[in-house]
């Protein structure tokens, strides 16, 4: 079994051209889309949809990420083994931070230039459309069991990134938004750990200055009511039943999050 | 081969969670997303979306539906065999009636509640992602050949559920919205039958008091023209020619259609 | 291996009984979605989609393409082999012009209108889901290997399509708009070639009125800022870095494009 995921701000039409391209490569295959709607440019929240996945995902899948708004400039592109051997998985894409949390929360990482050129997209590299000619020929050959030494040199100043602080400040919990889910759900960095040293189930906190009971899930309140909850994902959300927490609270990624304890 | 298909109101991001835990227990399970755009909590309207597609699947097909706005609380989670044996095809999803009319058109059915905790996501089950937690494992092992008895024991006081009553009334056939697609096209719970005993081809009948005629495919009409057809499904459906009935006649979901025979 | 990709205007829901129906018959085909968002009865649009990512797949890979607004009328179908022998690709859909360009592309090609009736659903034809009851079969059928002798009889009277004039008028590149995508970049009928003979990287040209730099990439501008540049389609593209040029030069297909060469 080969699985390669891909996860893009690309939309429609241009995620075939990677599964085509990998197709020729591996035959074998086996291709899921974790996303193809991050917001364009929003390194960001690509990272933290590929983290919150991974860990779910079989041994020795490659994951290939494309947010990337500095394609055709100066910007390396990577390929990165995490995890220890036996339990590792293979990231490909830019060299931004997009892979880093999804790669570092496997456990050790080693991470690679690419820089192999027979690997690449025989048909000529275009300035615009890396996924298709460099990081899904790259995916695919890994894929197929080729060693991650071949795609290149090792490299430690790669870019790196995280999700942000967290903390307690007084009675606040400050954190941060780190993604607004298709439904407005609006995730934190705020992990299950910590909420659940100040917070049972049952409770109320304060979001942003307004009161939301904490609770196990969506069906604990009434129908457009307001909730925080431990989502699916291991953190701290904020979450309207069947309505958009992003639009109510009116918060996006990156935005701070102060939770009170009541 | 083992086919699992995906029917969600999950949108982005989530149902690939599905497809990794679905792919740690069976490498070879070939993934078919149905849909994950019913609307939130829209249990009939997945049920018919289900149901519209089951008899297309291969045998052995193994359909993951969620659509559960009582996920976290107290509904059961069933797994459905349904079919003679030779031609029987499986269903993993929550009580709440989502399953039954795609279930019960293949003939007899066993259900079970799902009880059997080996058979759920090792890392632990989350309040809010049975999709993730219980229903994907689940329908993996079914894939790979467990016998459905496998997962608990068997029930008989499962939550049913039906598309509602249509009839004659006079001049009228009286029947329900139970669906409206990406386009905008209305499918009613009228079957090919019954419309058939009165009308045919090329004659006009009158829909919610709008005269439309009744024709076999959208070219026949001009373009942005009403018309009346029996739909892919095998329903009675309500369409404008690339444009949308749904807005133009102000119908979704559970509203009534009365169609008169002219 | 058996790679089958679709291409419809079809939305949601609608491809997964396509992909039903493919599974039945080929168990081992690997489906590849390229878009189910064509405009409705967008041909060129869909013609396009499927022109751009056809020499990326493997050969022998199936193309099921739909776009179909005269389904249910006097339409034939068609089925195509295009490419010489060993690298030779297939098409099937409606004989409306949809598969031309793709298939013309790969060089010589065979069509041939489906009439073979044993390859066809066996629980009938509906009037309005070719793409279920013709389409997928048959594409299904040549992913096994069938000879396309075994779909019916040839044609050379198909119904044939281009993108359109493009040349030099004065100082003007003319050409038209084929495609806009989802970001709103658009995409001209102006190939890589002829832009080059008259421009180089760095310079600017005038966009129907409009100065704009010349560039390799998105990155080579500001944030906000429009370009042109040379697609990864290989034609000459107008866009607007982290924009919808479609928006802000109210472009969409078929618009004319003058290129002044400044």
């Amino acid at each position: 079994m080969s699985v390669i995921t891909l996860t893009t701000d690309f939309g429609d039409l241009y995620p075939a051209a990677m599964k085509a391209v990998v197709l020729r490569i591996n035959p074998d295959a086996k291709i899921v889309d974790i996303t193809h709607s991050i917001s364009r440019a929003g390194i960001r929240e690509g990272a933290f949809a590929l983290y919150s996945l991974v860990p779910y995902f079989p041994v020795k899948t490659v994951h290939v990420a494309v947010v990337d708004p500095g394609v055709g400039t100066f910007r390396r592109a990577l390929a990165i083994k995490a995890g220890e051997t036996g339990r590792e998985q293979f990231f490909v894409g830019p060299d931004n931070g997009l892979l880093i949390p999804a790669a570092r929360c496997l456990g050790e990482m080693e991470v690679y230039e690419i820089t192999n050129r027979d690997l690449l997209l025989k048909s000529g590299i275009s300035a615009t459309f890396h996924g298709r000619d460099i990081f899904a020929p790259v995916g695919a050959h890994l894929s197929k069991g080729m060693p991650i030494e071949g795609v290149g040199h090792r490299v430690s100043d790669f870019v790196d990134l995280d999700f942000g602080y967290f903390g307690v400040d007084g009675p606040f919990l400050m954190g941060k938004v780190v993604f607004a889910d298709s439904f407005g759900n609006v995730i934190t960095n705020i992990p299950e750990d910590a909420i659940l040293q100040f917070c049972t189930f049952g409770s109320k906190v304060e979001v942003n200055g307004r009161k939301v009971p904490f609770v196990r899930s969506y069906g604990f309140v009434g129908q457009e009511d307001a909730l925080a909850l431990i989502g699916s994902h291991g953190f701290l959300e904020i979450a309207i039943n069947q309505g958009s927490a992003a639009l109510q609270f009116g918060l996006r990624g990156g935005d701070p999050v102060a939770i009170k304890i009541l």
